[in-house]
């Protein structure tokens, strides 16, 4: 597995299984962004699952969301009993959705992130300190411009596929008007085309959190204490927005936390609170605040209808072979049907080939990160009828 | 304008037009909430308009929502020119959907609250020093039993009408379950009958961000730094969820703030983010975090289903001869129209006279309070049709 990026340095290579996992960079070179800052080294933490073909013509990409990282499926060496495997498990290996006994899957870590790949959290080798907000702001463009140079340092100039949901959703989208020639069938799932006032007003909620927190220190907080509080608040913001009042009935109703009756207090009398307090703590420990912050401004920027020259929108691909699939879920309420309607509207507008399916489930937007074999054939089959694989 | 409570103490008393404004208080009597606590002296800010009828058969009582106050139309004496009027101004007045001409309307402030009624902010007489989170854990059974006491005061035994959106809603609910033989009219608009998990996660999160300022001192901020920025990102939580996907489509969209590109920074890009921070600023100077604190938690005790004896329930008001009109909006998603016809179900089941209305909107949940001259037809007729007044 070796590419032609002479000067591409790998590590960390462990496998499990069909697993492997890899660590790319370009130095000294560096890396131009779309708003013209620029950035070198860049890391880019990948795995793979399933083996290339001679004709390297079966890779998929997936794109993971906003909180994910490139570790999509099975376990790591390392891993302790009961560990729980990657975020997609589910959906990638022998016989699943993606069939690693077909396709090459390959997953990276976002550029901006804070899962081996370059972000605010790394080193700025011209400081010797972590970058911090001195980190160029990125957009989903960019974070798509690492992906292709991963692939070209993989050595596949075209995919058999490339899928995603929410952010990740957005990168499958970028990737088609950006390298509309690399791309054979695209799976946009749970996403926009443009982020939404109510999404981006979420985002922003989130954002304040975290900058309302004293340890954020304008994010120069890497030599002491982290934005715990302040991040966790904003966690617990978005998982309610990846959830649904159905789910959230379903899942918590009014029910109290170890409880017969009320504190008439300030801790946790519900078991929804219970859920959120936890998940707002938990994440702390894997996420970096500024990483946050990043991300969901590139998600906000995220604009495929209308945006600067001479980052290309979708009217710019009319005529291409794509062949996309649109998914969306009937609960999701921060990426509706609706906006997943817009997105085959503007495909077919460019008289693209374009398929979609809302998948009636009451888990909200989450639903595309649950187990749900709908899934799994709806991706399997339109993948199997993709020519070129 | 004097009750029978011959310990009551008013004062403040002043008037612009048709509006007064009284304070009532009864010390050193001392108050026992529903969880058991006492408390004492308690006053209830109010503000009143029209003017009661001789048989004092003609009073109808506004209950404010969770961020509302007694001062629900018209102005204060030294309000600077261009000064707002009172929050539901378009409601109350001569010919308006609350016809001051006919009923003497009436608002107090609810305990809990920060604007001259008792709450965590008062200055406990025990020790000199405000409340914090020495008050009392208060349920809206609680804020209704004070306002009974107000109506005692001011001499009045029977409602025509106890009218409110959102946590005023709920009070109207619980006035009927709490007092159902003084009430002949009921209207609860945009309301629910228990708090939903979806509600009490939104409610969990405004509190978790007050919690996580360090200004907040477990309540004890009074003699320093209030905890503002904790304060505005539980607003700007609050306001999102009081607008509608709809209506920040149609009021932001995407466009940007005072700028022809974005700035690729942390600063304002998008309109939405500039409203909700303008929002959160400026709630911080007119509310009290320790009021949102306790105001949330009561609303998220509500359950007029199910709870704890001696507390009544809707079924136990079988057979009063109240009339009910509950009002939704179709782009509420904090209390959807799917909650009001639980309210209506509930009530029909307790064989009690109810009429409902959806009122198509896109202003989502804060619709009641911008004006509508739907609501105010729809207000004026049914109290219309009430015997007695």
């Amino acid at each position: 597995m070796t590419g032609p990026a002479a000067t591409a340095s790998e590590a960390g290579s462990a496998g499990v299984g069909d697993r492997r996992f890899f660590t790319w960079a370009e130095p000294p070179d560096e890396f131009i962004l779309e708003n013209g800052a620029s950035l070198g080294p860049v890391t880019i933490a990948y795995e793979t699952w399933g083996e290339l073909s001679p004709r390297r013509d079966n890779a998929v990409l997936v794109a993971h969301a906003f909180s994910g990282d490139s570790h999509a499926a099975g376990f790591f060496p390392d891993d302790p009993p009961g560990a729980k495997p990657g975020w997609w498990d589910f959906m990638i290996g022998p016989g699943k959705g993606l069939d690693t006994s077909r396709y090459f899957v390959i997953c990276a870590n976002m550029l901006g992130g804070c899962r081996g790949s370059t972000g605010p959290s790394s080193v700025n080798p011209e400081t010797g300190a972590p970058y911090g907000l001195t980190f160029p702001m990125m957009t989903i463009g960019d974070v798509v411009r690492t992906q292709k140079r991963l692939l070209d340092h993989l050595g596949i100039s075209k995919l058999h596929g490339v899928i995603g949901g929410s952010v990740g959703g957005m990168q499958v989208l970028e990737w088609c008007v950006r390298y509309p020639d690399m791309v054979r069938a695209a799976i946009p799932i749970a996403t926009t085309l443009r982020h939404s006032a109510l999404a981006i007003a979420f985002n922003e909620i989130a954002r304040q959190a975290i900058m309302a927190d004293p340890n954020w220190h304008r994010g120069n907080y890497y030599d002491g204490q982290s934005p715990d509080l302040g991040l966790a608040v904003a966690r617990m913001v978005g998982h309610v927005t990846y959830l649904s009042d159905e789910a959230m009935r379903r899942k918590f109703g009014r029910r109290l936390q170890n409880k017969q009756s009320f504190s008439y207090g300030f801790d946790v009398d519900f078991q929804v609170e219970s859920y959120l307090r936890y998940q707002g703590s938990k994440f702390v420990q894997r996420f970096d605040a500024n990483s946050l912050l990043y991300i969901t401004k590139a998600a906000d920027y995220f604009d495929l209808a209308q945006r600067e020259p001479p980052a290309p929108t979708l009217a710019d691909i009319g005529g291409v072979a794509i062949k996309f699939l649109v998914i969306s879920y009937s609960s999701d309420w921060l990426y509706p049907t609706y906006q997943a309607k817009e997105i085959v509207r503007a495909l077919k507008r460019s008289g693209l080939n374009v398929s979609s399916c809302e998948i009636e489930a009451d888990l909200g937007h989450d639903a595309f990160l649950v187990d749900d074999p709908r899934l799994s054939r709806l991706v399997a089959g339109f993948l199997d009828g993709i020519d070129g694989a």
